[in-house]
């Protein structure tokens, strides 16, 4: 499918890129180009890719694909640097979260001849580096691609073929849509994990007790979430601050109204939305974006 | 370890406990009673319990120990049912996840003659009913015990020995302290992510967008939570408002710093803050609260 592909940092989503690739043979060789040394070599030895090297315009250089799989924070230097290296006819992708903006950084840096087109897979664990990836996390997930100006129809379509191999269903949608939908299904419960976490964290430290060893009635759960690259997310909030800043306030809305409900003992009111939240997680399970499983890996006998 | 076990109530916790009481050999005959004569019947066929019937005074009689695991809000009715028909010397207690009321209400109902300590096995999954039960479900998990002013001290040393057969680790605490930490650790996690999967489900109906395929993003996890059983939920937090209205307030006030620190890109703040709340991930995993595997199931390689 391809000759090079060039992975720019080899994260957990990176390296599962790379890890899928050479599962199913989707290019010739698989190279990556990470700043620390140590993960280039680690990349090597575990024979995610073939080459690596700190050297991105070296990896970068006869690509016919380049996927972009580090921080939103890091794409404008990832850009000036490798923008006069790029093959002609060659694709640039990336995975970030959020879009609107590093569409039209990249839009407006790149030569006429290169075909940039947005990705974004959205699967992940908590886990990051590159150790932790594997080749079926894109398995029955979705992948958006949210096209640019400078996206060639033809080459659309060769991505989208790209990301299906990789066992991703794909939808195309424009960036402004993509960073709303996101923001509800991704961004705010994030968001709410680590508030629900330095929360808990302030109490702790205010009434010095040991909070932690309860934790599984629930509070477990957050902190797998609240465990995600803490970078990576940063970059996140801040790229999508005004959609983030208006997920925040309804949700404020509707907190201070279940608080109504509970202090003014509204039974009916409560049973009535746990109820209602309770069928959307047969829809997901239904949609294959989960397990029905009890346990999640925690029934033990 | 007792004659005859009677469990009120013979749900995802109490089906749970009924195993564990068969598969470790703690009571000669183990009983229960449920409201449901369907249920009655399924804890029977799946040979959960030796006997069942919607008869409560009739399970309770002749009963060592009696469990209520039942939501919070059926304890006075069997409470008034069950007062004159307990066994002398025999131990009543519970499963729920608030006492300050619970304690005093059986209290003042029950003779004298019966020893009353409640408690909180801090352990369960999304699912409800008796096919859900398992009987490791207890292993490695805390289970509070919060004695009344009727629980004499050989009985607690009884039914401490019996919740660490079932797998527990077990605390004894007073109610106050129970309320408040639980309500740190269980109901505002439950709490937040009712009101995010409800959020979800306004925007989904104003929008008419079908946002749940992206939920692989974060939101899946909160759903998972927010599929709890209802009105064991809707209980609890009614009975223990008090403090999960402070922990709303609480919650709210960061929410708002964290809004702030997104809209000012306040990068330092927010990195700070997500380290920070990686951290408290590992002291979960360290005391065995939680499994660190990074998939719960979830990786299909």
């Amino acid at each position: 499918m391809f000759k090079k592909v060039c992975i720019i940092g080899c994260g957990l989503i990176g390296s599962s890129i790379a890890r899928g690739i050479k599962k199913n043979k989707l290019a010739t060789k698989v190279v990556s180009s990470n700043r620390s040394n140590k993960t280039n070599k680690k990349v090597i030895r575990l024979k995610i890719v073939d080459e690596a090297s700190s050297d991105t315009i070296k990896m970068v250089k006869g690509s016919d694909l380049i996927i972009i799989a580090s921080p939103l924070s890091s794409y404008k230097n990832i850009v000036l640097k490798i923008k006069n290296f790029l093959q002609n006819g060659a694709i640039l992708t990336d995975v970030g979260s959020v879009k609107k903006n590093v569409i039209s950084l990249i839009e407006k840096n790149i030569p006429k001849s290169v075909s940039w087109i947005s990705s974004h897979p959205i699967a992940g664990t908590e886990e990051s580096g590159p150790e932790s990836g594997f080749s079926q996390l894109f398995k029955n997930k979705w992948c958006i691609l949210t096209p640019s100006k400078q996206s060639g129809n033809k080459d659309i379509k060769l991505l989208e073929k790209f990301w299906k191999k990789l066992g991703s269903k794909v939808d195309v949608m424009d960036a402004k849509k993509h960073d709303y939908i996101l923001s509800i299904t991704s961004h705010m419960p994030h968001l709410i994990a680590y508030n629900i976490v330095n929360t808990t964290l302030k109490i702790k430290k205010k009434k010095d007790r040991n909070i932690v060893k309860y934790s599984a009635g629930g509070l477990r759960d957050f902190t797998r979430i609240a465990a995600s690259n803490p970078i990576m997310w940063r970059d996140i909030f801040v790229q999508n601050k005004e959609n983030t800043s208006k997920m925040i306030d309804e949700f404020i809305e509707n907190l201070k109204d279940l608080k109504k409900a509970i202090k003014s003992k509204n039974e009916k009111k409560l049973e009535k939305i746990f109820t209602e939240t309770k069928k959307i997680r047969k829809e997901i399970i239904k949609a294959g974006q989960d397990i029905g499983k009890p346990d999640f890996g925690r029934k033990q006998n």
